[in-house]
Formats: C-alpha cells, structure tokens, sequence
C-alpha cells in the first residue's frame, strides 16, 4: 500500500509538492481555496479537501492517520501549525518560512518521536544542504549565499512576482536580518548593504541583506555567514520607500472607522500585482561559495543555479526549486533513509544525502554546476 | 457693533482665514481639534467651539445668526457642508475644493437669496480672478496656469508637503483632469502630460495636469485652457505607481475582516509623512499667462508669484496665498461690495474688483509680478 501524505497549502510551491508526491505516494491536499485545489486535482491523482488551517482541528483532521505531512501554508500561520503537526506525533516537512525559531519545538518533537524538517526550499534549504555538506569535510571559513526568484519578463514599477503570498516576501523586506561576521552575530536592517552582481543570461541583479541564515546560526560553527536576496534593480528602492512610510506596518492604524494593519492592506493590493499569471514565466538564480580549509589546502566551491519555469506543466521555477528540495527531503523520511528525530534543519541532511538530494534534483531537472578553485 | 463670521475648519487655511479675519471682525472658529482651535485662540482673538463638522446640525449651529460663513472643512464633506450653509440663507466663501459642480447648489442660493463664493483660493481662485478681469477688456484666446505649493526642502522620497488634507492632494491625484482645446472640452489623465518648467529662485519643476480648470470651462468662453500642478520632480513618478496599484482607490476592500478604502489607509500613512512641521518652511509658485487680443493687437499677460511662510506668524505660504484671496473676497462681501446671489466662481469678482483684490494680497506681502508682451 502506497504511503499517505498530508500537504497543507495548494499554493503554488504545494502545489508543485503534492503533484510531485503523487507519482509514488497517495496524496491529500488541504487549502481554503476550492478554486487551487480543483484546479491541482483535474491534473495529478490526488485528492483534496477544503479546510480553514488557521484553525487548529481543521488541521489535526487534515493530518488525519498520515504518514507524513507537508506543511506548506503561509508563513505567518507557520509556526502554530507545525505546533499541531508535532504534538499530533506525525513526521513533517516545512516549507512555512515561519518567523518564529523552530527549535522552540524540539523538546516537543523529541518527546514525540517527530521527525521535522524545516526550512526545507531552495533557500533556505538547498543552502543549508550545500553547508551542511562542506561542513563535513572542510573546516569552512565562510558562506555566502545569494538567491532570487524573479519574473523572466521585467515589468514596471515593481519588477517582480511573488512565488508565494506577498505579506511573506513583504515580511523579508522589514526582518532585521542576521548576519555573522567573525563569529559574531551582526544584525542588519532588511534591505541594507545593496550591492550589484552581474550574472549571466540574466544580467545585474541587486543583492540585499535578508535573514535567511536562520538555523544556521546556530548550528554552525562559520566565522564568516551572509545571505542575500536578489531582486532587479530599482525593486528595493521602492519597498524602502513603502516600509519606511509605514506601509509594511503591523501595527494597526484606524481606517474608515476600523483597526486594521497598513501591512494587509499592502499586501492586499500587491497580491493582484505580484500574481505570477498563467503563460508568464520565472526563474530562480543562486550562487552559493563556500569557502575553508580542506585535507590540507584552501579550497573554494562555488554552485550556481539558474532554473527556468516549466513550461509543459506549467510549474513555475521557484515552486520547481523550493517544491522539489522539500519533496527530495520527504521521500528521504518515507523510505526511511533520514531518520534523526527533532527539529531538523537542512543542513542535517547535507551530511550523508547531499548527493542523493542533488541527484533528486536533477531528475527534476533543476541542475547546479558547481566549481573548485 | 463688529460683524460676525464663523469659520467651519481650523487646518492651516482655516487658521489663516480667522486669524486674518479677527482684526476687522468678530471671529468663531469650528473643528474637531480641540487643540487646533486651542493653538489659534492663544495668538488671536478668536472664540473657538469644537464641532463635528460632517454631521449636519452640527453645522446649523455653528452657522447660528453670523453674517458670513468661510467653508474651510476638507473636500469630501466640502459640498454637503456648502448645501447645508445655502439651505441657512447664509453668505459664504468656499475653499474646499469638493469634487461636485457647485452650479448644482445655485438654485438653492438664488431662492435663499445668498451670496455663495466658490472655490476662493490661490488656485482655483486668483486664477480665475486674473482671467475674469482681462476677459471683461480682452478677447481672451488662450488661458494657462501653472501652481504648486511646496516645501522649501526637498527631502526624499516625496518631496512633498501638504498645506491640507492629503486625501484631497490624492483625489487631485486620480481626478481625471479637464482641459478646453480648440473650444473643445479634452479630458486628460490625472498626472498625465507631464513637462519640466524652470522657475527662478527655484529651479526645474515638473507641472501636469490636474482637475482645475472647474468653474472656468462652464463661464469662460476661451478656445484654449490648461492648468496645470507643480512639484519637484520625482513626486509624481511614486504617485503614479501607488494610484496605477490601487492604493488611491475608493473601492473599498477586504483587510483584517473589515472593508476600508486603500485612499483612506494611504492618506492616513502619508497624513504623517506630508504633515508641515512647525519650522518647515514652503512656499507658493504661480504662473498664469493670458493671451489674447486687446483693443486693436494681440497681447499676452504674464502673473507670477512666488510666496514664502511667513516666519513671524508661522502661517505656511499655501495657507497665505488661498487664505487672503479667501479673505479678501470675505471682506468684498461683508462691506457689500459683492453683492451678486447664486453660486459665484471667483471670475465674477475678476470683472470688478481685481485690483481691489491684488492690493488686498500685497497688504499681506503676496506679491504678484506681471508683464505684458
């Protein structure tokens, strides 16, 4: 009998998940929107069901007898649900992006036998991997990662395309984003340090300060970590200007008569923006350079990808990217090849399954060139 | 005994409206803000009486038994405010700038036999003053104007203050603008036809079309007629991105559970970011060029102004410039100068009373210049 996978959130990167799954595991897909989950089932043999998982019994019902859950719905309903996930003693795959520090669950996971791997997309993820793999063999002096998922087609003013819901992206713009720099924590203001790299097919992108270390952080021992977001430029300047005039704000103002928050109305009118529309492509652009002391020399390995929408299904690259880490990563749990319990970030994995995950993604045909120097 | 005006509205203009006023008259001055009225009642002798404005008994009262009623309330309660004054059989001057055709209210104010004034500032106003006065002597065959009110220092990203409520610079925004071309009435685009004036003293300024020819396309017959807006350039790009995205419309949409309108949310974000600060200075700028044929040749007026606050007083120079043209009018009126009932644009007092209107302004240092070609 097929094994049985929960996947909360039929946006676009669930989406991708659950239609990968499906070639080999029976799949359920939970989401609010009828709409997402109609449209995923008249392609893929899965089967779906509406639920509200902002309530936490729509989520223990969606988990059900399971053998593994996906959770893959906004980041500001992340965290609470991984919670339920846990406590409900099911393994899981988070691709939430909460905010919150995912190893305030590991006692919890522990004690449940859980198995939970988080932050497992592209980046982070496949970062961490990368890491997690060098840190193996290398005494690694420093990391750095930068990463972007962007429309092919640049349009103004935003020039860019959201993935996934735009109070996450919009979230990423506001964060104070931690860095390490001679093993000390250094926190930059989101946005800060741009700079311009050249890459090619592409052109020059703007890298910015995110806080996509994360986990990182503490699990690594690296003198020197940075992660960067890529946006085309002239992006950034117009967010900083929206954040800086409280546009991105949480706190809520009173509007007509209501209490409500400037950054849901923001992301309430970007959403129609930003929509990736059907026909219109992406693509995900990632150089990562590890660099550390090897057997007996420094060394210096560079991985740069560049992955482009699929056209025949229609998937766009970064639900390509970030889906099939994560599904590389639930199939390790369901054959039963990665088997440490507690809250397990990627570079976890990077210690015995880099190659198998690479492999993965090949298949899938989001292919990294990696170089020594 | 001294005649009694009530002044509905203590923003910037409002203030300078009865802190004129209360050197000849008997001054009542109404608003929400208790500590609005309360700054002005400390520097002149005003009574002052806190009102809710928007609710129509409110304003019955406050008209009470006065002699003349200044509407200074904000555009979007401006018409309603104007009926209600009428309906009084009460003589009044508006500068609120409502969106509505104030015609609508004029055979309401032939039957009360009132003296309305209408849209009696710098501009509208003594924009139409100028071009009532040489329409009575010339055969005017073009009519442009150029007008901006700004701050003395530029500080990105909006390079912009607001004399008034932001919500009426952001309808001014949106407001498909009416223009009159070879006698044709030519609706352009809000921002649209956009082009780079130097003015002296100041430097390049970026003027557009905005919705202000109003009264002047119904009661002036002249073949050609633009006005146009002035701001530093820079502004209207990041106004344009914001209303093309929707955060001007009045639709409202669904944010946090409750129904608001994006103009309401982004007026009340820039309320804070445009505020004049005590110490900030601006500054008006005017150039209104008329062309026409005289008794016998061709001939071409040019006005310009270029107005400062005024730091004794602290009055902003947009609160001076639409303030006095206010004032002045007020006084046409309560000497029984004006005596003409109905709805009464400013070019109706440009027929007989422009001089008596410019040295009303040079009494108070608003300095027109002219020239004739």
């Amino acid at each position: 009998m097929k094994k049985r996978i929960s996947v909360l959130g039929c946006g676009m990167v669930g989406s991708a998940i659950a239609a990968d799954l499906s070639e080999r595991y029976q799949v359920t897909v939970f989401d609010k929107s009828p709409l997402a989950l109609q449209r995923l089932a008249s392609f893929y043999p899965v089967e779906t069901s509406v639920a509200d998982l902002s309530v936490r019994q729509m989520v223990i019902d969606a988990i059900g007898e399971c053998d593994l859950v996906i959770n893959a719905v906004p980041g500001y309903i992340g965290f609470q649900t991984l919670e339920t996930i846990i406590d409900q003693s099911r393994n899981v795959v988070d691709i939430s992006f909460f905010e919150q520090d995912a190893f305030l669950l590991d006692e919890l996971a522990m004690e449940r036998g859980v198995i939970a791997i988080v932050d497992c997309g592209i980046a982070p993820g496949m970062s961490n991997i990368i890491l997690g793999h060098h840190a193996e063999t290398m005494d690694v002096g420093s990391f750095e990662c930068y990463v972007g998922g962007l429309p092919k087609e640049r349009k103004l003013p935003w020039q860019y395309k959201a993935p996934f819901s735009p109070i996450d992206v919009l979230e990423e713009y506001t964060r104070p984003a931690r860095i390490v720099k001679d093993n000390m924590i250094v926190v930059k203001p989101a946005l800060s340090d741009a700079e311009m790299i050249d890459f090619p097919e592409i052109g020059t992108l703007v890298a910015f300060n995110t806080d996509g270390l994360r986990s990182l952080i503490k699990t690594m021992d690296v003198p020197d970590m940075i992660e960067k977001t890529l946006r085309y430029p002239g992006h950034i300047e117009l967010m900083s200007i929206l954040r800086d005039s409280g546009f991105f704000s949480k706190d809520k103002i009173k509007v007509d008569d209501h209490w409500v928050s400037p950054l849901s109305m923001t992301s309430r009118l970007l959403f129609d923006e930003w929509k990736l529309h059907d026909g219109e492509m992406d693509f995900t652009i990632m150089k990562v350079i590890v660099e550390g002391k090897g057997k007996d020399h420094e060394t210096r390995y560079t991985y740069n990808l560049l992955d482009r929408a699929d056209v025949k299904t229609g998937f766009s690259s970064m639900s390509r990217t970030t889906g099939y880490t994560c599904t590389a990563a639930a199939t390790l749990v369901l054959e039963d090849c990665f088997t440490r319990v507690g809250i397990c970030p990627p570079e976890y994995l990077g210690k015995d399954h880099f190659q198998e995950i690479m492999d993965y993604l090949r298949e899938r045909n989001v292919c990294f060139s990696v170089n020594q120097l």
